[in-house]
């Protein structure tokens, strides 16, 4: 296939998931993830650095939706419920399609430790984003840190039930419904 | 020195922490922090694996005090309050006397991205051993992850705060106060 192939991008993505799904991530080269997608190697190092950048270069983009949403939430909202408006701004983003795809980068993810540890990094670099973030809102240093952090906790959690097959629900309600037991349990005593 | 000397780990501790934060981790080497110590090359690999090991060799001794505080408070506290149980055992291990060397280790780690990494990876394992030990305790799958983690981002905001020399309170009683501020910040609305 040609050099300006449409769509080879999401293509590519398709194919390494799917071959790190069958081989696992370290038994996998770009060469064959190209292959597989049928465009040249040159091609798949025109859009990724890496093989790992397949998994983790929708990282910059997911944050920055994050981090907007956070922001422009309205100038009233407690701190929980600007991470909140981030939150939606996440699950805007990952629509239905991307679910499949989401349960496979997940599975890839958990049967690597490297890769384990790479996401969690990503995770932490939201949280500390979205503290910022608050931060500039007025919020102050500690409540910034544990609402960013507790908002990731249910982002992940979240991300993980919409992902796994079992639940029909849409991200956005699985996260809502998430953030209220977030609420709950730090509420009881 | 003789190769029973006492003390030999906690010295050696000290060491690597000093030569870590004058010269850093990367250029620091085993031999050197024997030196430094007073002891011989073979009495340090006695005591830790590796240089690394210096700085996460209590991880498991932390990450058990934490477990065992979690999984005998009273049946009647909340998922939240049991984990403020497991943090008050962990900073019961956590003296005065270990302020200056936590403040030490905090800033070698926060220097060294792949230290960091090791870090969040080490605090993940603590959230996901206070998670499974609240699920035996009869709370939920999802409210047991979010107490946990949510205990542990009280922790290691806590720790960074008593380590960092401008509060004067102990440890126990940052812990409350940060409690107390999870709870506000996820209450408000």
């Amino acid at each position: 296939m040609g050099r300006w192939e449409p769509d080879s991008r999401g293509r590519l993505q398709e194919a390494a998931l799917a071959l790190f799904s069958e081989r696992g991530f370290d038994q996998t080269t770009a060469a064959e993830i190209a292959a597989r997608a049928g465009v040249t190697e040159r091609t798949f190092f025109r859009h990724f650095a890496d093989k790992r950048e397949v998994l983790f270069g929708g990282s910059e983009v997911l944050r920055e939706r994050i981090v907007t949403g956070v922001a422009g939430a309205p100038a009233g909202h407690a701190p929980l419920e600007a991470v909140a408006d981030g939150l939606d701004a996440a699950a805007a983003m990952l629509g239905e399609a991307r679910r499949d795809l989401t349960a496979q980068r997940q599975a890839v993810i958990a049967a690597n430790p490297e890769l384990r540890e790479r996401e969690l990094a990503k995770l932490a670099a939201y949280a500390a984003a979205v503290a910022a973030t608050l931060r500039q809102r007025g919020v102050g240093e500690l409540q910034a840190t544990l609402a960013a952090e507790a908002g990731m906790s249910v982002l992940r959690a979240a991300l993980e039930r919409w992902a796994n097959g079992h639940d029909d629900r849409s991200l956005p309600v699985i996260m809502a419904d998430y953030l209220a037991e977030l609420r709950a349990v730090t509420a009881s005593s």
